[in-house]
C-alpha cells in the first residue's frame, strides 16, 4: 500500500465530484492499485482547509454544501487565506489538482512543478497559453502533468494521443469538443431560437449564466489548441480562427436539417493551423453527435481513420478524467 | 539519441510491413522520440538471420519477397537454424517483436522476459491462453509486455483500457472485433450466400485460406478474452462462449435488413464473461461497423458509454499497433 497526498485547489462541482469518486473507491485504488489517497488540503476561492494528516472530505463537502463557502469551516481545522501560489509552496503533496477555472493558474502550476510536485488539471487556460512551458518544466525534472480531463471530460483523447499511436503521424483531427452549443443547436433543430435553446441550457445547468465562452466557441478553442499541441506540436490559443455560434439562426439550422443535414461547432486541426466554427455536417457523420457527447475523427498515416467518442461533460465523467490522472500520476511516482 | 536492438520474429505480412514502416520513418522516430532502432535478427519460419551490427532491412524485404524464405539469404549473413527459444536465448536484443502466429509463442515470450527482455506482440494466443502468467512475469521484472496489435490492429484499444479510465470500473464492453466476418455477413447483405461472400473474401486476400479461425469465431474470441482480461481480471479462451457464422443463411441477413437492422459477430464482454455471437443489431447502433473498421462500446460507472472505432485489420494498421508499442517499450526502457 502506498499512501499519496493530494492538495486539491477547487471545490465547485467538479471539484466535489472528484472528493466524492475519491471517498466512493477508495477500497477499488487500494485493491486495483495498492494506493490510499491522502488529501491534505483542500481550497476554495474563499479558504485553503490544511491539515497534513489529512482533511475529512465528508466534512469538507457537509461544510461546501452547507454554507456555499469552505471559510466558514473553523471547527479542529486550520482555514488558511493563503494565494495558490503561497498554498502550493506551503502544502507538501505529492500531487497537486487543480480543478478551478483560474485562468492564471500556469503560475502555481510552474510553482508545483518547480517544488517536485506533479500536477493533474482539468483547467484549460493554462493548457491553451502555456503548454511549451508547463510540459517542458515537468518533462526537465521528470514529473507527471496531467491534463485529461481538459478535453472531452474523462474520454481519454488526450492519453489517446499522448500515449498511444506513437508510431503515426497525425494528419488531422476533426471534432465536436464542446457540449453547450450541440444542446443549443439540437434545440434550434426542434424549432426553438438560439435565445430560446440558450436560456433552456442554462436553466437546465448545461450553460453558464455567462454563456459566452461555449457560445463564442472559446471553450472549444482551447480544446482544438491543447489537441494541436498533443498531436503536432506546441502552439497558443493566439493562434486558433475561432468563430462561435452566435450567429446562426434558426433558418440555418432549418435549411440544413431539409438536407440530412445537421449544424455542429466543429473544429479542425491540422499542423500549424486551428480552426473553430459552426458547419452543416451530413446526418450520419461521425461529427453528428447528440446531447452531451463529443467525438474526435482522427487521421493517421498508418492507421487511416479513427473515432473516439464520448461524455464531453457532466460532472462524474469529468471526475472520470481528473481521477485517472491522479492514479496514473500516482503510479508514475511510484515507480 | 538512443539506440534500441531489436529482434523481429515473423517475417509474412505483418512482419514485413513492420519492417517498411521501421525504414520509412527512421527520421520520424530519430526527430521525435530520439530513437534509432537497430534491428539485430530476422526469422522467420526457415530462418533466423542475425547480426549483432544490424540487418539491412531493405535487403531483407528483397530476399524474402524474391524467394519466399529466409534461408535463401546467404551473402554476407549468417543464417541459422534455431528455433524461436533457442534464437531469444542467443540473440542479444532489447525488444523482441512477435509478428509470429506461432500458437506456442508463451514460451519464447516468458524466455525473453526471463533474459530480461521486453516483448511486443501482434500474436494473439499467447495472451488468450497465458495472460496471468506473461504479465505477471513482465510485472515482476519491470518489463513492457506489450500487445497494442493483438485487438483491433492499431486502433488503441488495448492502450485505451490499459493506461487511460483508471479511475474507473468497466462494466461492460460490446464490440466487433473481426473484419473478415464483417465482410462476409455485408456481402450476404447484398445477396451472395454465405459460400459465395467467403469465397469473394478469399479471393480478395481478406480471408485466408483456412478462414475456420475468422469464420467459428475463434479470433474474435481470442481477442474479447483479451478484453476481459484488461478490463476485469486474466481469464483463458477456454472460458469464452463461442459461436461463428457458419451457421448463418441469407434468409437470415434478409430478414434483418427488412427490420432495418444488420447482423454482424459481435463479442459481449462482463466481468466472469465473454460471449461471442452473431446478433442481429440496429441499423443506427455503433455496433453496425462496415468494411475493416472494428468497433469497442465501453460501459463504465463513471464515464457512461464511450465508443472507440477503428480500423481492425490491414498491414499498414497492423503494423501501426506493432510499431506504436515497440516506441512505447523503448521510452519506457529508456526512463
Amino acid at each position: 500500500m502506498r499512501e499519496v497526498k493530494l492538495s486539491l485547489f477547487g471545490f465547485g462541482n467538479v471539484g466535489r465530484s472528484v472528493a466524492r469518486v475519491l471517498l466512493e473507491k477508495e477500497a477499488f485504488f487500494r485493491e486495483r492499485y495498492g494506493l490510499r489517497f491522502r488529501v491534505v488540503s483542500v481550497a476554495d476561492t474563499t479558504a485553503v482547509v490544511w491539515l497534513p494528516e489529512g482533511v475529512d472530505l465528508r466534512e469538507a463537502l457537509i461544510v461546501k454544501e452547507s454554507f456555499g463557502r469552505l471559510s466558514e469551516w473553523t471547527n479542529d481545522y486550520e482555514v488558511y487565506n493563503l494565494s495558490p501560489v503561497g498554498a502550493v509552496g506551503e502544502i507538501d503533496a505529492d500531487i497537486v489538482v487543480d480543478v478551478t477555472n483560474d485562468k492564471n493558474a500556469h503560475t502555481w502550476h510552474l510553482a508545483a512543478l518547480r517544488d517536485g510536485k506533479a500536477v493533474v488539471t482539468s483547467n484549460k487556460p493554462p493548457l491553451a497559453f502555456h503548454y511549451a512551458e508547463l510540459t517542458e518544466e515537468a518533462g526537465r525534472r521528470g514529473l507527471p502533468y496531467m491534463f485529461e480531463a481538459t478535453v472531452m471530460a474523462g474520454t481519454p483523447v488526450v492519453g489517446l494521443l499522448r500515449d498511444n499511436l506513437l508510431g503515426d503521424s497525425v494528419e488531422e483531427i476533426e471534432a465536436v469538443l464542446n457540449a453547450t452549443t450541440t444542446f443549443i443547436l439540437s434545440r434550434m433543430e426542434e424549432g426553438l431560437d438560439f435565445e430560446g435553446a440558450l436560456k433552456r441550457a442554462q436553466e437546465m445547468g448545461i450553460a453558464e449564466r455567462d454563456p459566452r465562452g461555449d457560445v463564442l466557441g472559446t471553450d472549444a478553442g482551447y480544446k482544438a489548441t491543447i489537441l494541436h499541441c498533443l498531436a503536432f506540436h506546441p502552439i497558443t490559443y493566439g493562434e486558433a480562427r475561432v468563430r462561435g455560434i452566435e450567429g446562426i439562426t434558426l433558418e440555418d439550422v432549418r435549411r440544413a436539417v431539409e438536407r440530412g443535414n445537421t449544424v455542429r461547432l466543429v473544429a479542425e486541426v491540422r499542423e500549424g493551423k486551428v480552426t473553430v466554427e459552426p458547419r452543416e455536417i451530413p446526418g450520419e457523420s461521425p461529427l453528428a453527435v447528440e446531447s452531451h457527447e463529443n467525438v474526435a475523427v482522427i487521421r493517421t498515416d498508418l492507421l487511416g481513420e479513427m473515432v473516439i467518442k464520448g461524455a464531453g461533460a457532466g460532472l462524474r465523467e469529468t471526475a472520470s478524467g481528473v481521477v485517472s490522472d491522479i492514479v496514473k500520476a500516482s503510479l508514475r511516482l511510484g515507480g
